[in-house]
């Protein structure tokens, strides 16, 4: 089967690039040459054309925003998950991550993507260390084997911790916090035990043709990212991004669309360079950021922490924000927690979209303030971003007049009046 | 009785500015030269020397966060309104403003005053024009009585809208929001209805007296300030700006500590230019900033926009954020939401202190990294910036080890094992 890259280089626009260029305004040689070019990529497993429905990301577009879901081993309940998926669609999220390591994971994958018409992501990896019972059993052989489990159940794309290699290791001991990716822990330890290369990256090639077999596409995993701000834009940071940068050169010659996952914890001040330097050393790739949290005392607040640096990073061309939820490094988050972190990811992705001239982004706030403007609390409700929260906090307002900030004093009415409007 | 201000000219230092070089690590010279500047401001009126703790605002500082509180004719109960300053103060907060108009505003006031230990401001007029029965029946003798009576009560700060002049109204006619502060509106409707120029710019001289006579200091209010990103830094907005400056120059000359109020509604892209263009015309007077919103469209989540504009302006050079509730453009905030909206400025002031190297900032963030580094969760927990929250979030976890958003695939585990820490 024919990857969108692949189609995209031959010149042929896929109903997919034809769905993404109207929904996103842009003119659909631009967005095909953006798909060739690898500026973009269009998550879609082609068992899932029909079921799912075309997403781009990437330059040019509007940053999406990716919700993580999925069980752990204490918390196994599939209706839960379930729940959790519903909030994330709901809060209008634009893909979704399972995450899931708890028992029966292929069964939790299999509902979750019948259940969803966004494109689904997952981390094979996990699901391999479960099934080897620890880092030290795990393999290219049965890893591969979950990675064409996952193709034919339909994943859109896959987190692959290939650029984390032996060079890299010593780079850490300067580290205040060391390794927090799960899958680069786990992957470090089984290079430390076996006294090997990363298999994900000795055999990138193997990984490559089952991608390609069912178009899905790669988010190349910062196993090395920074878990504090001490540890930002370190050398091991940097030198796996480069890693990145020649890996996503390989998937693409093989057809294979590629996005590259960055940080984690950066201080407000390195966001921007960050983007510059993911976009410079991995030729354009789309950009997918987890928060990047600028302060880590945040506890509680992580999911507002990390939306503040992913409206900077999209604002300096991050293409893709993964939300954090109130219970980042704190435990699983449950279906409140889910919303919760998709409205604050989408928030930062609209004020990146401003900031970046995504078309129609900015006539949204036009039309909210020409609502305001007119004291119209119905159009308002009609032009928030969450009108449902909305339509909550003005339940104990008069219907309609001033809110009860103001009253008689509201500024707008005031105005309103004096100008004769 | 002196001022603050005219202490430090006369290179005297008070116990003030000994308590908040103390506090802020700042040597006590600097911290005399910075109020003699007037870069930095410590609001605390004459008569409340001893029930107030002294606090500075400005550069080298660390950056504080208010929180406005006050009851309004349609909520007026000031039970509701001292559970509001509580929840503020049990958050964080630095200062409170009471922005009361409710029947009773010299009790609220005195109420809230009486059970306050931070700088306390107010918005006079507010109360000038609910005693005058109106905008139109406004007029500069009302506004000095009701200022000396703040005076008297031990008001620490006051905002004083001077700036808006006869010749800025014509800017207007090109907004989309036109303008959307309270004491903007009714000041533009008094200047039309009586066809004079605006009484508290014209009588500023009878203002400065007064707040010399207490020491308040005066917030120079941005009454044109833009109410939608499509109105941002224009030339009204900035025209105001330019006359601050001088207002602002005209009370240091007469020995009032002065600060500036800022927007408002800026996309992300204008934020750091707006803190620019305020330290250079108001000659590095504080800036004390309303979020500012880098998007119209986040209504029931302002409180989380504007701390992301907040912390962009904070890390810019901005000494003073304006918190802002769930219940921004919407209605009056319960003591739930005054909680929330400190608790976000006080992250958005973090993430921009860092960005600032204020002193202190970074270690906070070290010794949560530590304890994580070392699965610490008790000790994270007295790290983060709301242990309360933290404490709520954890009870559902085990005690100890992993969290179960990863179990036993915990990175930081994997990773401490595996280099035998």
């Amino acid at each position: 089967m024919s990857t969108q890259l692949k189609q995209a280089t031959n010149g042929v626009p896929t109903p997919q690039m034809k769905q993404v260029s109207r929904d996103e305004r842009m003119p659909e040689n631009a967005l095909m040459d953006a798909v060739a070019a690898g500026r973009v990529v269009i998550p879609l497993n082609s068992n899932r054309r029909g079921t799912c429905d075309p997403t781009g990301i990437g330059a040019g577009l509007r940053t999406k925003v990716n919700a993580n879901i999925g069980t752990s081993p204490r918390r196994n309940d599939i209706g839960e998950e379930l729940l959790k998926l519903e909030a994330a669609l709901g809060a209008g999220a634009d893909t979704i991550m399972d995450l899931s390591i708890g028992p029966g994971i292929d069964r939790t994958r299999k509902r979750i993507i019948e259940s969803c018409r966004r494109p689904v992501g997952t981390v094979p990896l996990y699901q391999a260390v479960m099934e080897a019972g620890g880092a030290e059993g795990m393999g290219i052989v049965g890893f591969l084997d979950v990675l064409r489990r996952h193709g034919e159940d339909g994943v859109d794309f896959v987190t692959i911790h290939a650029g984390i290699t032996l060079r890299a290791l010593p780079l850490l001991e300067r580290r205040l916090m060391g390794v927090v990716s799960r899958g680069g822990a786990l992957l470090i330890q089984w290079m430390r035990r076996h006294g090997e290369e990363n298999f994900l990256y000795r055999h990138f090639g193997e990984i490559l043709s089952i991608a390609a077999e069912y178009d899905m596409t790669l988010s190349l995993g910062d196993g090395l990212r920074p878990g504090c701000i001490d540890d930002a834009t370190d050398e091991a940071q940097l030198h796996e991004l480069r890693v990145l940068g020649r890996l996503a050169a390989r998937a693409r010659a093989h057809g294979v669309q590629v996005m590259i996952e960055g940080p984690g914890h950066v201080p407000m001040g390195q966001i921007v360079e960050n983007v510059r330097l993911q976009k410079e050393y991995c030729d354009q790739a789309p950009f997918y950021v987890l928060g990047p949290l600028p302060t880590d005392i945040a506890a509680g607040y992580d999911h507002f922490a990390g939306a503040v640096g992913g409206a900077i990073a999209a604002g300096a061309g991050a293409d893709f924000l993964c939300y954090l939820t109130p219970r980042e490094h704190i435990g699983l988050p449950d279906a409140g927690d889910v919303r919760e972190g998709v409205m604050l990811s989408r928030i930062a992705a609209h004020i990146g979209d401003l900031e970046k001239n995504v078309p129609g982004a900015a006539d949204k706030d036009r039309t909210m303030s020409e609502a305001r403007a007119a004291l119209d609390w119905d159009a308002m409700g009609r032009c928030a971003i969450d009108p449902v929260r909305y339509r909550q906090l003005r339940e104990t307002e008069e219907r309609s007049g001033n809110c009860s900030m103001c009253g008689e004093l509201c500024a707008v009415k005031v105005y309103r009046e004096d100008i004769g409007r």
